[in-house]
């Protein structure tokens, strides 16, 4: 089929029962939609949620505000129902799969959760790489393979893994050149003193390599696991058509590494929030994005996919189903 | 039964397993819910939108782009299913109720349609009151009734009415005491010059009264039934138990009149995005409101609140059904 053009795309959207432009963002998300899809009338009415979760040996060092085996406890409440992920999923009508991608500890055992272990948490990125290249080989590919299932519209990832604010500043930093000091924010709630802690600790681990790493180099030397499998899921999402939901800070370190892996992958990406983590609107300029909601949050594990998600939905589906004004027999402007 | 305080409400938000406020505008919006609905577990899971159509009597005098005859093709386009209301209120799980309040020409005859017309539109401003006393209270009881039916948890309000940014205009600016010049914009698209036409007529239309009105004498001299009936239904829905979903500019200036009204009322609102008109942001301040969404929307019809509804929507789950750490055992911060 030939491609659309942009101009047919916003011919469609002006022909619509409207005022020019008053539909503003939603607008050009639609746009963005029927590119991707090459269509002008868009299909999006599924979406799934996978959330990746692994521990960073860097967790523990003194850059984060809960223990490490919160990691551990939060699989098992996403598990049970409980978070904040299950909340959101449930309202606005998204599935949800749990991914171990390497928790710390023993295998966690749980009919609903799957087991894409690669090892019990990352090396300490203070001393050494974070993983093996083998590990971010196979890290990528488990991401690839769970994207290409199932039969999504679209697909939203989140991840849960204690001090994981500290490898996506790191990833930040080697892959955008922005400085640490920039780029370190206070993850779930560090006061002063504990954020100029966490920042002098990730200077310390920046310095062990070269300025400007590639994707890859940045995901080896400083993790984690599941920041690794959410990359190769983006690449996975986009190769099978699928529109990527990128959530907050860490998803957006995610989908910066995916971009430089593979930059056809950033025309499936939809950017769901901004978050206060400083970090974020570093990583979002050098993906050129601007993001649906504002809303303060930074929580991760999806949530602010969840929330955008209703929106990518009305998009899309505003430019199939709404009357155009020769269809509603409405008069254009004088 | 007792009030909740904002102590307790605080508290369960706090329990719940997330950092401190990570859900950033979600926890206030959770809040305010409880708070209205005065408990820890609300409920929030039917929305119903009533779009109220009217005509002006100051259209045709240059503040708009399109003839007038458009509130009457947008009313026949809602029936049959076309508008963006109607796309968004179908992705968003919201019923739909379209109540003529005065549509100029001939009654229209269609089985869905709620009549409660209060006249054929209203009288020009430019020259007299829009309204009579008598027809301002017919509005407001008419939208009260409507507000009071069915079994929603909340209500959003919805208009459409050719030249009704005029009358929200004139309605802000004798409610705010803010300029003319300051609150007008382009309505649905004027250029430079018809900004500047508009400007002037509706300056002249206010110099024909003192400068601060009532909420019903703003009503009655600026009209419209539309505005008047949704002041009316916000009324009776906060009366009713039910909260109220605000759209954007002319809907704020029916929630600015419902406030001055019955102040009790602000408390059920919930405002749902800022339009780039820029009277709004006049008007939201004067009600202290902080919407949810940005989305550079200003068409009407209750779009944006249709769009924040799945926000409202999240925001009760979390406080019900999310789990607290201590369900969870999940540790809680170092």
């Amino acid at each position: 089929m030939a491609l659309l053009t942009d101009a047919a795309i916003q011919a469609a959207i002006n022909a619509k029962t409207k005022p020019l432009g008053a539909l503003g963002r939603i607008e050009s998300l639609a746009a963005d939609i029927a590119r991707f899809q090459n269509t002008l009338r868009p299909r999006m009415e599924r979406c799934g949620l996978i959330i990746f979760a692994a521990d960073h040996g860097i967790a523990g060092k003194g850059v984060s505000k809960f223990p490490q085996a919160v990691t551990r406890q939060m699989v098992l409440n996403f598990l049970a129902g409980g978070a904040a992920a299950n909340v959101f999923a449930a309202t606005s009508g998204v599935s949800l799969r749990v991914v171990d991608a390497g928790v710390a500890g023993d295998p966690i055992i749980h009919s609903r959760l799957i087991s894409r272990r690669i090892a019990p948490g990352t090396a300490s990125s203070l001393h050494g790489p974070a993983m093996t290249p083998a590990q971010l080989s196979a890290a990528l590919a488990a991401g690839k393979a769970l994207a290409e299932e199932g039969n999504d519209d679209a697909l939203a990832f989140g991840e849960m893994g204690i001090a994981n604010t500290s490898a996506a500043t790191l990833i930040g930093h080697k892959l955008t050149g922005d400085p640490i000091s920039a780029l370190t924010g206070r993850g779930t709630g560090l006061d002063d003193a504990a954020l100029a802690r966490k920042t002098e600790i990730l200077a310390r681990a920046a310095a062990r390599t070269p300025d400007n790493l590639s994707a890859e180099e940045a995901l080896i030397q400083y993790g984690g696991f599941e920041i690794a499998m959410m990359a190769g899921a983006m690449l996975g999402a986009a190769g099978a058509g699928r529109m990527i939901l990128v959530d907050g800070f860490i998803a957006t370190a995610a989908a910066l590494a995916a971009a430089r892996l593979d930059p056809a992958t950033r025309r499936a990406m939809i950017f769901a929030h901004i978050s206060p983590e400083p970090g974020h609107q570093h990583l979002l300029a050098a993906l050129d994005a601007a993001p649906l909601l504002s809303l303060g949050m930074r929580l991760g594990e999806g949530t602010g996919a969840l929330l955008a998600w209703p929106l990518v939905r009305a998009a899309a589906a505003m430019l199939r189903d709404m009357a155009s004004f020769e269809d509603a027999g409405v008069s254009g402007p004088a």
